[in-house]
């Protein structure tokens, strides 16, 4: 209901909008708008990838995906008043779909999409594992959703932007750059790369132009990871009703938002894991002077999630410790605790007649929980995952009569590297 | 209510009871007790370290805390009919501390402990951040507790075995301590060890006595770390009305149980993070034949939890990435991220007045929860904390007006390494 | 997402719109649209009294609102196919206020209103305490609300039609009129009615004119009271993702909706005790052939509630009885029961600071649980309220210190009858 | 783990223990024991008709139990310094069946029962349609239970005190028995009665004797109704954490505690309609002096219901108005309206194939819920029931397949009038 202050055109390119969003991370991005604290308005938001994935049944455009070109970002917005040593409360009044547009070219209109990108280019949490490329459409209906490529599911959307955040200082910046050059320098051809230096090729940049365009562009960071400025941190429980705080940089703060998602799980695990999708988000904006000392907050965002996803009483669960599928002992590492808990829900899941790569895909777009639950029993971490029973029209859990077999459909296309 | 299979006397040392646990695993050690599919009976549990933890102000328990002697498990059970292959059906029906006995000497009679283990003798998450040890005693009123170390919190537990499993199999046994071996060989030095290797002193092995104690105790497992069989596992989530199913890797299963905690927190991230007590647990057993094969289950829990815990409608969440905090970029790292999501945790609430030990003391007994957010985004996983506001009596969100600042009491016991 | 079907303009009058809604129930108004099974559309619907509640601080609206206008319907919604005898599905896909509306004179522009009724022109479940009538405008900041008529509260919408259903046939609408005039026929004089029979006067019946009008308007049903074909049931839970099973009556089904809520507490206990809007709904309906046969439903709404509802974990709780004020004993009534339930949590806020009316207005808006306890323990009936502790932002629950005063601001306007 | 402080034997008659209960409410019944301010303490707690009813499979002891006997209450608990005119809180800490008896013939003893109680012999609900006794035996299985009597259902039992309470002042009790004395004269000869005069026969008051036994039990009233001192309120969600708050009307506030009921739907509709149960409740008390006044709370309990019930997110819900079978309109009846909505739950489940009784039964044991959703609309008030669709083991929502029918097995006894 908020006034519309920044409008995306449906039927334009991201670069040819009134506002020209960007897709690198940099304290001289000008701010497109500039509003008051206490403000509430809506930011229409582009799909990540600005339509290059298509509502089809090839995964070509996932194999092919313009990875130099993401995130498209809307923003930044400046807040007035709002000085580095602030917090900046966001609060997400709304968020979801593009409104009024059943159908069309865009994810968020009407439909999304979840995608297993090739190593070579993305890879994702289980690459060794599933080296190619596939691709889910999600039909929507309201705040569910169904998919043609993942039968026997259905359920609800816990919408939420997977990449929001402040402008990083210079010094920030400065910081970012150097520590991802040191990683990178460890490992300079691996691929999938170990982390993404500045690239200005694809950059966008607002309304820079020029020299200062080529400047920016040149030390701008990439949009992949989350940082201490908040970012991509995927994380699915920001969902309407969440406030979050964010430690102010610059002046004006400079607000940014992005990637939304119409659902995910924990961890967004096929990198593309959750359900992209373009529409819009309803913010409020506020700033606490000297937040950041006040509560010792200088980093990443603090938030209170909101309370209005849907609760399930029954999950089914799994768990994984820190051992490799090799049979290697490695030391509290829950990243591959996490990773072998899903790669049992995964095979767990093909017993009833899913591919591997659908249960992949499920479980990244699905609202499942992926737990830290012991982290200090040496060697192993234990990671557990958890999946809600009821978003399967079969039951899924395990008895004495064994696995039902439902009909696996046309399956996730695919297309090999 | 159901019988009592496995009683244990309060007044005793866990070695002088009716029936004698075991505190390794080993497929040798002979079963306590024998019961068929679908029996229900009342086990009890003694508490981790038999009563070597007091309930007083000092730490000197926690620092000199014999390691060797964990942890003391109930069982094992043999269930007639299982076999190599099957899935064990375990249903925790109740679960909860020493009945009847609301003082004693022994954790779990009407009181608990938590406590961060100095590096030198057990460590934790954060142990270079905390290298000495400290204690928090909690006071149980029925399914509520607070603790004197640690003012203005109250909680409802969410009681759990923090250990359960099946007995594993000569050759699992084999692989685990080979795996395990060449993790030790890579640093053998290093503090706190990098696993433990079996280790003959401080064994208890059942029944078994003579030559047959001596073979089994030389090869035996240590109870630490969550592996194939379950075991430590410290899933937070297995309360009551919980449904777990455990691979049967020899004929009986040998189901053992143990490690029961009041309360804790995603990650047990203090290594005896939960509120560790004695009691008892009721069980129902049932086996799904064939049921390794049947559902693709043939290592780790996969489990139904109980629906019965506290919900909590409002969350205080921290996020973290895989940066060290001094600054090293490190390549997706869930374990790094959620260690700095928990240090931005426990530093936000020393502004409150808490001590930084009472802050990592709460998140360890706590029902918080740890989420995998982010695993793909290079080179940054993103981990969140979330921390139920409702355990507070103040409020505990960020406010334009500042912290509010609470009398953090007598502090939690310490003693220096 | 879906397409609009049933558009309005919000700078018109709802009887001069291109679809005029209808406010009687008859078999005989035209169906405004024509839908098929598995459709998905959205439909306008304008606040229950067509913008004669205005956003200002005086009650002298709610005091004269012109009761024989109401409610403003969206419809009739034909269904292809639909037969007497099958049941009709409706899912409720989304629900919300006038989209980017923000401010404007009709309730659902980023505001709505609850009111106390006058006893002579309307009442309500506690008339005889509160005859004199009352408002208080609430505003919206995306999902949530407050009011500068009840400071200190502030909760998220459960957003809800309070009056959907199929249309009756012929000999249904007989039985109403037939039955509702013999209650009336009781006590003809009574303030307020006992019923409200026909009315053609402000009577709105779609496309019908002339004669026809005329007829259709003699005979229509009223809509204030729920009845077999659903109607005003305001039921507070059916929020987005709710299905509903209508009885069809008519061929077509002919489903009518209107009289949004934001929120409202169980019974709606002011008369117009939701806090009122207009705004849009979005219906997937389909049928189930013969379905009143099959499953036994011939009356009345069966539905699966909605999972969105965000989850109190805490309530402050009051319980009633079937005695009068004056001290009468009644046998088994539940309505009284509730009544003094009711009467005693209003009497619980005043310890505050809040009036009795603020009280009472804040009961009928927030979204407390009405709760039938005991029906059988002749000769008392016990009814219980449940209010979310969190919608106040001071603590609710008695404690030794005795309660917080709050600043009870300007209160909510009066008009006297 | 509290101190047992109220012993009941299992192998004894109520009146044959070391502290004799009572079955009446007076001032004078003395108390049986004496704790103060902040003591914890375990209370056993008879089954209400003590022994009564069997587990087997006729209801000849429902049709003839002797419904003069009840209810069986422990205590009185006088608190040290509780005055007229302070609040009681009561923490009700923990709560379940007879510990460590599986077996045996006493309700709790591992098993409990459902009542329908014939018209002439306690009434019910819808008694009118219902007139003979039937029966259902459940049995527990830790926190869950299944009938034999009513298979394809379990569920997760909500342990709750069907009654509570503090003893009435002379005056409060006098003013009961004028009240009562009213009704019951409009119509003496009723069956079932409109309410229950005091009486002798089967009086059962603690430790009286004599002269004074004989006094007391011509004045004391009757414990089926709830009243302004809590009483037999049948409230389903005073679950373990909760806290009472009771008016206190006699020095010592002298509470007393009874009705241990399994689980129950809200309305408790069969009369009998929780599962019946003996066992212990582990209660706190406190008091706050002059709370009466300070939060107007001088009559009927006030309470913070406890958070560990299971959480459902899926329900089946039913809708009834307030007009008769027969198609009388009533006016804003809720009474009625729930019967309506009851009696359409227990019509539709016969098309699964239970017995009307069956699904009556299941009705008042199964966690429903029952709530007022509108009291306003005249003449019609609604009311809705919702079922956990979770505790059937087969689909139950409408769909274009029709209902599946399941095995009603032996069904329920029944003995006729």
């Amino acid at each position: 209901m908020p006034e519309l202050l920044y409008p995306l055109d449906s039927s334009k390119r991201f670069t040819d909008q009134k506002f020209v969003g960007h897709n690198r991370w940099h304290p001289d991005i000008p701010a497109a708008v500039t509003v008051r604290p206490g403000d509430e308005f809506r930011v229409h938001v582009r799909e990540w990838f600005d339509g290059a994935i298509h509502n089809d049944d090839s995964a070509d455009d996932v194999r092919n995906a313009p990875l130099s070109s993401v995130h498209c970002l809307s923003g930044p917005f400046a807040v007035e008043g709002a000085e580095p040593g602030d917090l900046l409360i966001v609060d997400i009044l709304d968020i979801g779909p593009v409104p009024q547009e059943d159908s069309g070219p865009l994810a968020g209109q009407g439909w999304g999409y979840t995608g297993i990108f090739a190593t070579d280019n993305g890879g994702g949490f289980l690459t060794e594992h599933f080296p190619d490329a596939y691709k889910a459409i999600w039909d929507f209906s309201g705040h569910t959703t169904t998919s043609r490529h993942i039968p026997g599911v259905k359920f609800t959307g816990i919408m939420h932007p997977g990449l929001m955040g402040t402008a990083p200082s210079a010094d920030l910046l400065s910081t970012w750059n150097a520590r991802e050059a040191a990683l990178i320098a460890t490992d300079p051809e691996r691929v999938p790369p170990l982390a993404l230096p500045p690239e200005p090729r694809d950059a966008i940049l607002g309304s820079l132009t020029g020299p200062e365009f080529d400047r920016v562009a040149a030390e701008a960071a990439r949009t992949a990871p989350p940082r201490e400025n908040g970012g991509n941190q995927d994380i699915k429980n920001l969902t309407r009703g969440s406030r979050v705080f964010y430690p102010v940089f610059v002046d004006g703060a400079k607000l940014s938002v992005g990637d939304l998602h119409f659902s995910q799980g924990d961890g967004e695990i096929t990198f593309c894991g959750a359900i992209e999708m373009g529409g819009f988000i309803d913010l409020r904006v506020d700033v606490i002077k000297n937040g950041m000392q006040l509560y010792g907050v200088t980093e990443n965002a603090v938030f209170l999630p909101g309370n209005e996803g849907p609760v399930y009483s029954e999950w089914l669960a799994f768990s994984g410790t820190s051992v490799t599928l090799d049979g290697e002992q490695r030391y509290l590492d829950s990243q591959l605790a996490f990773e072998r808990a899903c790669l049992h829900a995964i095979d767990y899941l093909t017993n009833f007649g899913y591919s591997r790569e659908q249960a992949y895909l499920l479980l990244g777009a699905a609202p499942i929980e992926g737990r830290f639950s012991g982290v200090v029993d040496i060697p192993n971490s234990c990671a557990t995952v958890y999946i809600p029973t009821a978003i399967f029209d079969f039951p899924i859990a395990p008895t004495a009569s064994g696995p039902v077999r439902i009909d696996p459909g046309i399956g996730a296309p695919r297309t090999a590297r």
